[in-house]
C-alpha cells in the first residue's frame, strides 16, 4: 500500500476541513491523549541528547559540528552540536534531490509528508522539552505549539497544496467545433515547482513557524533547506530527521529536505538568499531583515514573510469588565508577550465605557486590566507556568528600558520565582499608560511582556489609531469589545480594510493570541506584519507555475 | 431580477469550463453568428466616430480632449479625441468609488460585469474596426481578438474570481471540544480588495490584453483605472463606456472603472504607479518598463506583467514537412509577427530531420519554411489579409535593420499590396539563417515579421538553446515537432522547467500563436516574459486578502 493510500483518510479529512474551516485537529493538543509513558520517555530522550552531537540527519560529510543553544530555564548551554555544511554544497544537494522529488506524484508527496507527521507525533514530548529549553515556553505551550499545533499547520499546508495541485485536469481532449469540422487537441497541464526553497526559522516558535513554509514547498515539489535560528535548532532538527528517514525508506533522496545550521557569529542566510538557484524564501523574524528579504523579490525570488506587528485591543463597551480584563491579562501574560499575536496596545476612551454593571471610568478599566496582570504574575502557581521564561536577554533589557519612557507605570515588572528552575530568565509584564497623542511611544512593537493602556477621545479615535498603526507598522491580531452590533461591524470593516483579523468579546479560556490551523488565516499578508498567510491559496500557489502542453 | 440571476447560467458555465479546461466560448468568433446588419452598422458607427470627441464616458469635467491615433491602413490620424484628467483626480474618484464597489456582493459584481460583456457584444463590429485602424490587424483578427476572444478572457477572469471569492464559507460555527465543555466561536471570513488598480494597455491588442486585468481587479472588488496606449484607445474606450453605463443603471459609481488617456508626449503611467493608493498594476508591453514596474513591488504594489519573450520552434522530426512548414509559415506571417506568441527562432539540426517521406537535410527544411513564408506573402489574396499591417514605424525600421546582421537572408522583405487600403504600412516577413553559436543575433525578441532559422548540432542542442533563451529572456510559446514520444516528453519536461508551454506537431488550421480562454494559461508567469498568467488562481488571488473575524 502506498503512503498516500495509508494516509488517504487523513488527507481527505484535512482537505475537507480546510475548505469548511470548521474545527479540526488531527493531532490532539492534550498531552494525556498520548501514551502514558510518552512524557517520561520524551524527557529522557531530550536529556540524553544534551551534550552530544546530533547525529540523526541523513546529510553526508559535515564540515564540522556547531551549537549554541542555551536553556532560558537553566541559563546554561544545552551542549548539543549540529552538523554544519558549506552553503554551496547544500544548494547543490537540493538541486540534485529536486530532480527526483519534482517527479513524485502529488498524491505520493502528500502520503510521504503525512507519514513524516505521524513520525513527528511519536516525538512530540521530546520536541516539547527541546522547545521549552530553547524558547523558554512553558511545558504545555511547548508541547501544544511545537507538537500537535505545528503538525496540524503542516498538514494544513499539505491539504491546501494537494487541493491546488489537483484542481485542474492532468489532461483533457479539447474539441473546438469549426462548423464543417472539429479541431481536436489533447491538452495537458503540469504544476511546475519553482526551485530550491529556503525556510528561515525564528527563536520563539521553532517548529510552528517553520513547518508551514517547509511543507508548503515540499507538497508543491520544491526541495527545502531549513535554516533554523541558531538558538532554537533541536525541535526542528528532530522534524527534519524524521522526514529524511521517511524519504530514505521510500527510495528518495534525503536531501529533499535538509537542515542547514549556522551560528550567530557566522550567519549563512544571506548566502543562501543570494544563490541564484534559491527561488523560494520563507521567513519569520524581525522586520528589518524581513523587509530586506522582501526586496529580493526583484531578483525573481518568491518571498513569504512574517515580521513584527503592533497588535491592538479596542475596548468600547462590554458586559462583564472583570471577565474581559482577566482574558486580556492572560493574553498579555502568556509566554510573557513573546507571541507575534500578543496584544500590546489597549485603546480605552477617556470617558470610560458602558458595562452591564454600569459605567466604568477610564481609570477603572485600566485598573481592572492592571489587577488581572498582577493577579497572574503574583500567583505563585499560575504565574511561572503562564509567563514561562524570556527567550533572550534583549527582551529582558527591553522591559528594563521601559522605565525611561514618558509614560505612567501602572504595573511594574518584577522577577517571577520558578521553583522547578530557579535560574529561569523572567520578567513579569509591565503595564504603561499614555495618551493617544503619544504615538511615538506605542507605534512600534515592544516585543515581550510590555502592554500599554492608551487614553483616546472615544471609540472612533481608538479605531482610527489602531487602524493607522496596522497600516503603518503592521498587525497580526486585534481584540475588540463592544456590545453594539454597529460598532462591532465598524471595527471589523475598518480593521479588515487594513487586513487585520479581529476577535470580538473574548472571555473565558479562548484568547486572541491563538490562531488555529484549518480555520484562522494566520497573518493575513496584507499589512507590514508580513506578506504571507498560513495557509491561504497564495501560500501554496506562489510556489509553482501551471504550464500547459498541447498535442495535435 | 438581479443581474446575477439574469446571467447566472453564463457565470456557472464559465466557472465549470474554467475548472474542466475543455473548449468553451460564450461569444462566437465567427462574425456570421451575429446579426446580418451588424457589420455594416458597426462600420458606420466607427466611421462616424472619426474626427469627433469621444463623449460616451461618464467621467465629469475633463481638463481637455486629446488624441493621436493613426490608422496603419490609412496612415492618417483618426481625429478622435478623448477626455483627459489629472491623475490625482482620477485616483481620488477611484477611491470614492471603491467604498461602494467593495460592498457589492461577489455575485452582484459578477452579474454587473457579465452584463457589461453582453453590452460589449453589441459593439463587437465597431470595436473590430476601431482595432483594425489602431493596431493594423486584419478585420478578422480585429473582430475575433478584440471582440469575442477578449470578452471570453474577461469572462474567464470573472469566473476565476467568482470561484476564488466564494471558496471559503462567509461564516461558520467553530466548535472545539474541550473535554468537559465545548468552546464555540462564530467565525467569518471576508475577501478584502487591495485597492486602486491600474491597467496599462498595449498598442497591438488593446482589449484582449487589457480586459483580463481589468475584470480580475473588478470582480475582486477593486476600482480600476484603464490607461490605454495613446495609439490604441478607441477599442477599450468603448468597453469602458459600456461598463460605466451598466454601473450607472445599477446605482453604482461609474468611476468604479475609469479611462485615463495620456499622450506620447506627456505619459501619465509613472504618476499613477507612484501614487500610494494605487495598489495593483497590470501591464502589457516592453520589458524595460515592465521590469521597472515589477521592481515597484517593494513599495507594496502587486504587479502583473506581460513583457517580451523569444519564442522557439524545435524541429526534431515529423510526418509531413510541407504541412509543418505551411503551419509555421502562417504562424510567422499572421499579423506580421506582431503577436507576443509568434515564433521567432526555428531550431533545426545540421544533420537534417527524419520525415515520413524520408530524410530531409537542414537546407531542405529551411527551404520548406522559406517557401511557405514566401507563398503567403506572395499570394495576392491571402497575403494582405494574413500579414495585415505594421502597427508602427519602429517595427518597419526593425525589419530594414535586419539586413545589417551577420546572417544569411533566406527570404527578404518586401511591401505587400493591399488593394483596399493602398497606404497600408507593410513589410513581408524576413527569414534569416544563422548558426547556433550566434546567440547574440537571436537571443532577443525582434518584434515583427522577422524569423530566424538556427542550425544546431542536434535536437538536444536545440532544446538546450530554446531552454536557455527562455530562462534568460523569457518565452510565451514554443512549438515542437517530433515523431518520438520520448523526445516529445523531453521537450515538454525541459521547457516546462523554464515555465514555457509547448504545442506539439501542429499542422492545419491551428497555430501555436493562439491561446484560448478557459483552457490555455496565457504567459505562465514563471519566466522573464511576464510574472502573471491569464487566468490562473494567482491572477485573482493576488488582488485581495482573506481576513477573518471571530465572535465569542
Amino acid at each position: 500500500m502506498s503512503l498516500f493510500e495509508k494516509h488517504r483518510a487523513i488527507i481527505e479529512r484535512a482537505v475537507q476541513a480546510n475548505r469548511e474551516r470548521v474545527f479540526f485537529a488531527q493531532y490532539p493538543e492534550n498531552p494525556k491523549a498520548y501514551a502514558e509513558d510518552a512524557n517520561a520517555a520524551g524527557l529522557l530522550k531530550f536529556q540524553n541528547s544534551m551534550n552530544t552531537d546530533f547525529s540523526e540527519l541523513e546529510q553526508a560529510q559535515p564540515l564540522r559540528f556547531e551549537g549554541e543553544e542555551v536553556s532560558p530555564y537553566l541559563q546554561t548551554g544545552l551542549g548539543i552540536r549540529y552538523p554544519v555544511f558549506a552553503d554551496k554544497i547544500v544548494v547543490e544537494r537540493a538541486k540534485t534531490a529536486f530532480q527526483s522529488w519534482r517527479k513524485v506524484s502529488v498524491a505520493e508527496r502528500a502520503g510521504i509528508l503525512t507519514e513524516s507527521l505521524e513520525r513527528m507525533k511519536e516525538r512530540f514530548f521530546e520536541i516539547a522539552y527541546a522547545t521549552m529549553h530553547t524558547t523558554g515556553q512553558s511545558f504545555m505551550m511547548s508541547f501544544q505549539a511545537s507538537g500537535p499545533h505545528a503538525a496540524d499547520r503542516a498538514l494544513e499546508a499539505i491539504a491546501m497544496g494537494y487541493e491546488e495541485l489537483s484542481r485542474f485536469p492532468a489532461e483533457t481532449q479539447w474539441v473546438k467545433p469549426m462548423g464543417k469540422f472539429d479541431l481536436t487537441l489533447k491538452k495537458s497541464w503540469r504544476p511546475v515547482p519553482k526551485g530550491v526553497s529556503l525556510v528561515i526559522g525564528c527563536s520563539t516558535f521553532p517548529t510552528w513557524n517553520t513547518v508551514p513554509g517547509m511543507y508548503a514547498s515540499l507538497i508543491t515539489g520544491n526541495p527545502v533547506i531549513v535554516k533554523p535560528h541558531p538558538k532554537a535548532v533541536l525541535p526542528i532538527a528532530i522534524v527534519v530527521a524524521e522526514l529524511q528517514k521517511v524519504l530514505i525508506e521510500n527510495g528518495l533522496d534525503p536531501n529533499t529536505c535538509q537542515l542547514s545550521v549556522d551560528t550567530s557569529k557566522f550567519p549563512i542566510a544571506k548566502e543562501f538568499v543570494a544563490h541564484p538557484d534559491v527561488k523560494l524564501i520563507d521567513y519569520t523574524g524581525n522586520s528589518v531583515f524581513g523587509n530586506w528579504l522582501e526586496a529580493q523579490s526583484i531578483l525573481g525570488k518568491e518571498v513569504f514573510t512574517e515580521k513584527a506587528g503592533v497588535n491592538s485591543v479596542i475596548i468600547d463597551s462590554c458586559a462583564d469588565l472583570k471577565a474581559v480584563a482577566d482574558n486580556l491579562g492572560f493574553a498579555v501574560s502568556l509566554y510573557s508577550g513573546q507571541m507575534c499575536t500578543a496584544p500590546q496596545n489597549f485603546f480605552i476612551p477617556e470617558g470610560g465605557i458602558e458595562t452591564a454593571e454600569g459605567h466604568k471610568s477610564f481609570d477603572e478599566v485600566a485598573a481592572a486590566l492592571a489587577a488581572a496582570i498582577e493577579g497572574i504574575a503574583g500567583h505563585p502557581k499560575m504565574g511561572p507556568g503562564v509567563l514561562a521564561a524570556l527567550q533572550n536577554d534583549l527582551t529582558a533589557d527591553r522591559v528594563k528600558e521601559v522605565a525611561k519612557l514618558d509614560a505612567k507605570i501602572l504595573v511594574g515588572s518584577h522577577a517571577i520565582v520558578n521553583e522547578e528552575f530557579p535560574e529561569t530568565r523572567t520578567a513579569s509584564p509591565v503595564l504603561l499608560q499614555v495618551d493617544g497623542s503619544q504615538e511615538k511611544l506605542f507605534e512600534k512593537e515592544l516585543f515581550g511582556p510590555i502592554a500599554i493602556v492608551i487614553k483616546t477621545k472615544n471609540t472612533a479615535d481608538s479605531i482610527r489609531l489602531a487602524k493607522q498603526l496596522a497600516q503603518k507598522h503592521g498587525a497580526i491580531s486585534c481584540g475588540a469589545y463592544s456590545t453594539s452590533e454597529v460598532v462591532m461591524e465598524q471595527i471589523a470593516d475598518e480593521m479588515a480594510s487594513v487586513f487585520v483579523p479581529v476577535s470580538f468579546n473574548l472571555t473565558g479560556p479562548i484568547y486572541l493570541n491563538q490562531h488555529a490551523a484549518f480555520s484562522d488565516f494566520h497573518v493575513t499578508g496584507g499589512n507590514p506584519a508580513g506578506n504571507a498567510s498560513f495557509t491561504d491559496p497564495n501560500y501554496v500557489n506562489r510556489r509553482f507555475v501551471w504550464v500547459g502542453q498541447r498535442y495535435a
